[in-house]
């Protein structure tokens, strides 16, 4: 299987997005990036073991010994406090703003580890070394950084660009099958938004996803990416374009956040998202009834789930509420005129979005 | 007395210092950046009360009504958990992206807003509204925030530049005297670091500065906020030049840090830091006797420290390992080659820096 590579442009915070197999034990990627010695691995506790050895092993090769920061698994623990406790680690160890950090693990550990990396010091170098199939295909890429608060999800962030992203599709084959299907909703939603084509190949490819093949999974990766690349490069701070890639996540994250975070794994609450985005389209006379069918058969047939939690709708409503895209008390949606045809709304009124959310219990 | 404005230059995130009498009653000047009606005034429980109502009164007749955010007073409040604090209010009371924080206070609060403007939902507009000389003088503009962690100070920030910054110069006719001698360290520094000319009026003018004469603290205000904008313009995110405005802080930071931060005011620290500079600069040979009088001269005039607090130069050193400036493990320090020269060092030893601070006790 061949590495295959592209280009986040950037002006200068430009970088590489490598996607292949075998690539956390070839440090030849990384030690560019590294400055000095000062190194820090954030990892947790359930992805170091898996890949924390051969990661440092590669390093030490090249004369690095990273510090390990390893923090409990699950999106729960994507909070302020996990935060503090890689801040003491970094000051403990002497770091300064010439270390780098690598984040090694999936969009939790990237997003927080991303995080650290912007505020240590006012901003420090980091590296994206995502292990799942959702962080390989949207949160690594991008800048995106955040944890939690209790009132809602990534309210606490900052934009803060990796060196370089280095998705090694090994660590894909050791992914339990729940997270790998989370991670599809993300590469489908590309399609849903931006790319009939790609949603084409995707309708036709998803069994051999599921099976993990290994360049059906490549190229599901290496699309979405240059997806992703392009939507951020038009629009790096969500001034407008980019808003696009949250299809199905004003819902989800209100899922999600009603569940409790790390009930439904995010992806499957984006799925879940992206099926209520395309009824309540449908339901707006935006979406015709063959494309909405399509969108439902995919999620599913990708194992996500279709339908809504026991959530009542008040209780949706009040984390919708609080949605970073929301603006002058406005609650913005992403919705779909077809497929590949997702745009911005602000028209949608709570009345109808509550009558609409009561309907799908 | 006439209002003076200067602009701070950095393409589109450039912004006006407006200097003047009054200014917190005006609010035609903050008006035209509220982009809608949510907006946070962020202060502490001894400013809020002075200004508090006086800015609300006019921001009332302009149809603003702000939510209060208020913190307890001083540098030890200047904290992760103060930052929870302002992040809760901000969510409780619907804040998005379009909404905007008032930073109300000294430089303890202009820090802690302006990271939480920072970091909240990755970013929202902020305004600077220093009440204390130093913060009028040198934090509110230039664009840093921060908050402190037990082992150093400013260790978690941003950069992030406010909106406007107003110094209402009638705010100083409250300002303790402690505190206004407090902030005339940094004015001072100016002089030292970049501008003799504006050194030679300091001497000649300190009296009247001390008296608090309108015109004096108009014109030392605007002189500093000039020189610090210029250097910010070349150097926004510190990777050389700003690098001088740090003058007196290495020693300063370690002083506040070892006594624990609020003992002694973050300019009382800076000014025996700038005499401690000053005279490890004479004793490398850097500095002429002449120039070391003249800086512990004005320094002591201004009533401020001239001598390190009882602190040992162990102690002393082990904060200084853990300065945000020091890179692969050496200490850079800002030392003078005569008044308005200053620049940064790597070269001093640690057996140097020991030996020196052992004498100074």
């Amino acid at each position: 299987m061949t590495v295959r590579t592209l280009e986040v442009r950037l002006a200068e915070r430009s970088y590489p997005v490598v996607i292949g197999p075998n690539l956390l034990q070839q440090p030849e990627h990384l030690v560019p990036y590294l400055s000095q010695r000062r190194v820090a691995i954030v990892s947790n506790e359930t992805v170091f073991p898996l890949f924390g050895a051969k990661l440092k092993e590669g390093l030490g090769r090249a004369g690095v010994q990273p510090v390990d920061i390893l923090l409990p698994d699950g999106e729960e623990h994507k909070t302020l406090n996990s935060l503090e406790r890689v801040y003491d680690a970094l000051l403990r160890h002497g770091f300064d703003r010439k270390s780098v950090v690598l984040a090694l693990g999936g969009g939790v550990i990237g997003d927080l580890a991303g995080f650290a990396a912007a505020t240590f010091q006012r901003g420090i170098p980091f590296i994206q070394l995502p292990t799942t199939l959702l962080s390989q295909v949207d949160s690594s890429v991008g800048g995106k950084t955040a944890v939690n608060h209790p009132l809602g999800k990534n309210m606490i962030g900052a934009f803060h660009q990796p060196r370089i992203v280095l998705a090694d599709t090994s660590t894909l084959t050791t992914l339990p099958d729940r997270e790998l299907r989370a991670g599809l909703a993300e590469v489908i939603k590309y399609g849903l938004i931006r790319d009939p084509g790609f949603f084409d190949w995707l309708e036709a490819s998803l069994p051999h996803l599921l099976a993990r093949d290994g360049s059906a999974l490549t190229h599901a990766i290496f699309e979405s990416c240059r997806n992703k690349a392009e939507v951020v490069e038009a629009d790096e701070h969500e001034q407008g374009e980019r808003a696009l890639l949250n299809l199905g996540h004003t819902f989800g994250h209100a899922i999600e956040g009603a569940l409790g975070f790390g009930t439904w794994l995010h992806g499957e609450a984006v799925g879940a998202g992206m099926v209520l985005a395309a009824r309540l389209s449908h339901q707006l006379g935006l979406l015709g009834a063959g494309d909405l069918t399509r969108t439902e058969r995919i999620i599913g047939a990708a194992g996500l789930p279709v339908e809504m939690p026991d959530i009542t709708a008040e209780e949706m409503l009040g984390f919708m509420e609080h949605d970073k895209k929301n603006q002058d008390g406005a609650i913005r949606l992403i919705l779909l005129r077809g497929i590949g045809k997702a745009y911005v709304d602000a028209s949608v009124s709570r009345a109808v979005l509550i009558d609409f959310l009561k309907k799908r219990r």
